[in-house]
């Protein structure tokens, strides 16, 4: 195994972030990662919104909380969403897992490949974010809350295009310990030789 | 810049592949990237086919072509899928690059996150065939194909699952000499400090 696969395999959701800084170098690094991603046609339009301004994270998490709190939970909603609207009606509800680093990632609205563009930048900046022993998690709470008001309303002005989508979010940060691996059971692969 | 970022930035869409044989354990390793993935709630949904027999390659190039030539060449299409069709009609289109291997990409459908994990299990190939030395390139016509009759009939039977729906492909193989790298010029970074 060479030592990108063995990064690949290493590379876990951490869900519990320690208040060690992220050296600025290696942010940047990560987020360069993002920026190489291959783009349908290169369009190169996957847009990256760095927030690590504590305010404005409280803020965010405060209004991810109040929009899940008041949806109705209805049999029929994703698994995850559920657990996101159970949660936030307890009031301790922390979306971005409290990271020193939230990374919003919006690309075009209406273009074809905006979830698949944005995917690969988010994979290669949890990759490089790995590879440099910082942790990392994929969040979508942004994305479901996409077309919410609290959401636009916030987040429009701190840069996020009215013709923009969100796709995902990198919750970023330094971590204690280490996760132990799940098994990979399902991902069938099969051949036609 | 370490070893991760370096192979992230040197990944190329390779459209041109020779004939050396990609070796069996290279093969192996590159899907694992793929299986390695993150996946929504871990629910591992990811379907690898990899197709590495010529005739099928053949003749899913032959029902590929013939579906694009038969679509209506509409001003609103997505630039990529009227170049498709454009190409179609001169009868000389290889979707694939005429690669020794396809690798089909599902995912269940309906589930929120297919695109999302189906996206960075493709991404984990890529790079884990760039740092092997072997090419690829990220293949959409299937997924732009993914309810078209000519395409569901003949994937289904090879294992293609009715509720599945097509994410990606990538074609991967062995490729002569060395593709300059295009600038990031889009890809943009803001910052909320």
């Amino acid at each position: 195994m060479n030592a990108m696969l063995e990064t690949i395999m290493n590379r876990r959701s951490v869900r519990k972030y320690n208040f060690d800084e992220v050296p600025e170098e290696q942010l940047m690094d990560i987020l360069e990662a993002g920026r190489w991603a291959p783009t349908g046609g290169n369009c190169q339009t996957v847009h990256f919104m760095v927030i690590t301004d504590e305010k404005v994270r409280s803020e965010l998490r405060a209004r991810v909380q109040s929009a899940f709190a008041r949806m109705e939970l209805t049999e029929d909603l994703y698994a995850s969403i559920k657990n996101s609207i159970r949660a936030s009606r307890l009031g301790t509800y922390a979306f971005d897992y409290k990271a020193p680093i939230l990374v919003v990632v919006s690309n075009r609205r209406g273009y074809p490949n905006a979830m698949a563009d944005s995917a690969c930048a988010l994979q290669n900046m949890m990759l490089e974010a790995t590879s440099l022993g910082i942790g990392t998690c994929w969040i979508n709470q942004l994305h479901w809350l996409d077309e919410h008001p609290m959401i636009r309303e916030y987040l429009e002005p701190l840069g996020l295009g009215t013709d923009e989508t969100i796709c995902g979010a990198l919750a970023i940060g330094c971590y204690d310990g280490v996760q132990a691996a799940k098994p990979r059971t399902g991902m069938k692969v099969d051949f036609i030789r």
